[in-house]
């Protein structure tokens, strides 16, 4: 069997328009760009084109630069915006965490066994308690206390490290923090936020408490873009757990965790695969 | 291997005390009933005792009278509220449906090949749309239309129909009415609504066009007692099916239809075998 | 919201090239052919390409021969094989069965209510048992008894059948018999089977029994395509439902039942709407 | 609402016979036992009854030793075999690994959060790459290479360890070799596997690339004890996951390890809360 070449990956938007494929698989082929894998799709009520494609160079002297330079101007005609990532791309994830150590755990775990292709120069938290699992996979831990006093200034220092580290992506791995508009907005569309609810059903504090009083046979968690609206961010991807009456909310929050951490870290995978494209306050998202 | 034989069911639920489950599993020994299958469950937060016993009488002069003359004064000290369900029982049960016909047409599906264990003696409907599937099932239709002037009218026809027709069980089957409150009170614990949407999520009108502007990528179905608050009724059962950015509202519509059919069939087969328990707004659902 | 239009969908597959997408799309793109939705796959291990496309015709003079005459040549050189399936296009399936009603009725039900996009002009089985359903549903049946000796007339009365009615695709739902080596043949590629096991495991007769034998936590169904080798054909999809200790055999027949037929139309959507390849015994399905 | 207070767990089985219920529940009541859930089942094939229920002791003079000393002539008479455990039990659990650690690092981290309540005295490999796991929790590690002519001589040093630490449980967390029958004679009934196919498809070695070359839609995992019978062993728990044609074996084996970890998780859990019986080669499970 072949051994798997990991491949470039393309992906691109623009307003819905005849030709939109067309531009972008002609140069592909024009370019001796083998195609292993597309998926598109063109939304009939927003009346945008989402594309996304998987490929190899089989010119020596392809660069990014030079797909660039020729593709460049026929994207321009359709307004296409988009984008090219090379197969060695790490990106830089920043993660937020409060005391709960699940979500965080795994996506260490998944770091450093090569599942989740990603740097993590840094961990920032309000409490000290994770600074141990941090340390243990060598990545710098800031413990940055908050206070409704202190809050815009603790925000701003977060925002100073993410800067600092270069931080391509942030990861609110149960944060457990309300958000300022002002944070919110630094943070908008590159951050993805776990809820502990199947939105929008249990918005807001306490969902498992919330769901327990419902009686849901249910419990589920959502993992989001955050936006400028607590709460109601984009939809990246859901989870979902059956549950009985035997389960009190102490049940439900533990029970949960399982499908927080495995929610969270799909949404992650998607999100630095390229498969997830903002379509108007929803997503597209071409799934693997 | 031994043939099944359909056991007779107890069921019961007192406030929580010591000696609940004695009084019960001591009576079944003395009298002679041979147990199959226990489930109790004790609520530590209602302070609740719920208890099903499926078991098979070994004393030939067995009877429910019998049961109930014996088993009754002991059950009075725990102000127990029990029931004896006979393996022969049919209950008897309406279907109240609209225009839509997947889930009568699954009821009526699983009625006919046994799978469901029930009368149905009569199936009432605003819309005359679905009579020639009540025909072929040789089973009595009332076209019962509504106008908001004619709401009242139309609801106690309905009511005196299940008077008539000695009726147990109402099932809304996407019966598509919002329901009086008088009308709720006379349903007020023996009848099952399908909503479809995951409750508490997308209450009220539309739900499915609802998820899709929300771009959440669950749809789901819940079945649940009517009670007098619309949608809020103790939910039975839950149902959840994955969808994406390619399911516009009238997809969601042909997919879901799919869940709450089952939705609904797992909610009445729970509830007619007697595996369902009232517990303060919530249920306990011995399910199997 | 505007309306959906059903599309035009083109599907091809072809040996492993640079330029095999080009090819297409850049032939769409020239015919004015709007594309709604592209998958494309290339296999790695059987260097084989397999492209979906729904797509809308915009030039008032579109016709398939239009498409044909212009795209032909250019298929031919990537030894193409590709189809063109126009949006009113209803396949002409026969269904084949014997004595088991759920999977028949489900399909009927669906066929009648438009969720499942065909003609049944043919019903054929060895029993009389479910003439009623076909006749409620106004369709020919069939019953053509089979013993171990009249096997090769009964199979071949039924080849004739679905040559007399035209048949594109026969569905065997639950047909329960052994088909021979040469009426594999006949079907072979053009029959879908649903076996009531998650293939490999528990092939041959009475898989719920072995199932239970076994002490499986979780049964399954498997569609899969008819080829020479009995239950060994290309699995199309799979479905799976979990069970516990209290499913004596006559239970996980039951309950399967639920999973056998919601397997079984999936295979068949899969199917007609051209979402399906083969790929060297195993399949290539880009499902929605 | 009132806190969760572990319960006390009393287990047993027996033949069936009219009574088994009666005979512990009755004394549960005399003893002041506050039954808080019970499961009991009698199986019509094996005729044998299984029964698990949680309590709350109320008497200030309860014992375990008082409990034996009142129980145990009334159980000789049903030949009941029966086990009380105690909420602060933790049971001594060794974990034999091989290379990979997913598994490892899944239960130490539900050990060290609590989700997991046993002791994990000594971790057993045949490989040295896990000893940082071990190290970093603070659990003994041994290293015993294996090579097909010391294979007794390691299996004895694993047996002396399990007596050494006193051992009531051994997880093969993926362990990779195929113990001998001296070995599955020692671990009879003791010892939990995780096999990374749903058995019993796919027994044996490799079971991914069996289940590519398949082509199934589905990959699961199944928790069963070890017996003498290479991955015949009683099921107690099974996992499964969707996939698609674009998995290679490889990311098979990697989208497949989610569903190893939670299934054998799930395993031991019920394991140690007593919900696991052994039924003729099958098991009862009173899953929560």
């Amino acid at each position: 069997m072949p051994n798997a070449i990991k491949p470039w990956v393309f992906t691109a938007s623009c307003p819905s328009k005849l030709g939109t494929v067309d531009v972008v698989t002609r140069y592909m082929a024009e370019a001796g760009n083998y195609v292993d894998e597309i998926h598109s799709f063109d939304d009939r009520v927003s009346k945008r084109f989402f594309i996304r494609i998987e490929f190899q160079p089989t010119e020596a002297d392809f660069s990014a630069e030079k797909f660039d330079a020729a593709f460049g101007p026929r994207a321009s005609e359709f307004e296409m915006e988009w984008e090219l990532t090379e197969p060695e791309h790490r990106p830089r994830v920043a993660i937020l965490v409060s005391k709960y150590d699940h979500c965080l755990n795994d996506l260490l775990y998944r770091h450093r066994t090569g599942q989740l292709n990603i740097e993590i120069p840094v961990i920032i938290s309000n409490h000290p308690d994770l600074e141990h699992l941090a340390e243990w996979h060598g990545i710098p831990y800031y413990h940055l206390p908050i206070t409704p006093d202190t809050k815009p200034e603790q925000e701003a220092e977060i925002v100073k490290l993410l800067e600092q580290y270069d931080i391509e992506l942030v990861v609110l791995a149960r944060y457990m923090q309300v958000l300022s508009p002002w944070m919110c907005e630094q943070l908008n569309g590159k951050a993805i936020n776990i809820h502990h609810s199947l939105l929008p059903g249990f918005k807001g504090a306490r969902p498992y408490h919330q769901a327990w009083e419902k009686g849901v046979k249910m419990v589920g968690a959502t993992a989001h873009y955050v936006n400028n609206d607590l709460d109601e961010g984009p939809i990246i991807t859901q989870g979902i757990q059956t549950v009985d009456h035997a389960f009190y909310p102490e049940d439900l929050i533990s029970k949960g965790q399982d499908v927080e951490r495995v929610t969270l870290f799909n949404a992650i995978r998607y999100h630095i695969e390229k498969r997830v494209f903002l379509n108007e306050g929803r997503t597209v998202v071409f799934s693997s």
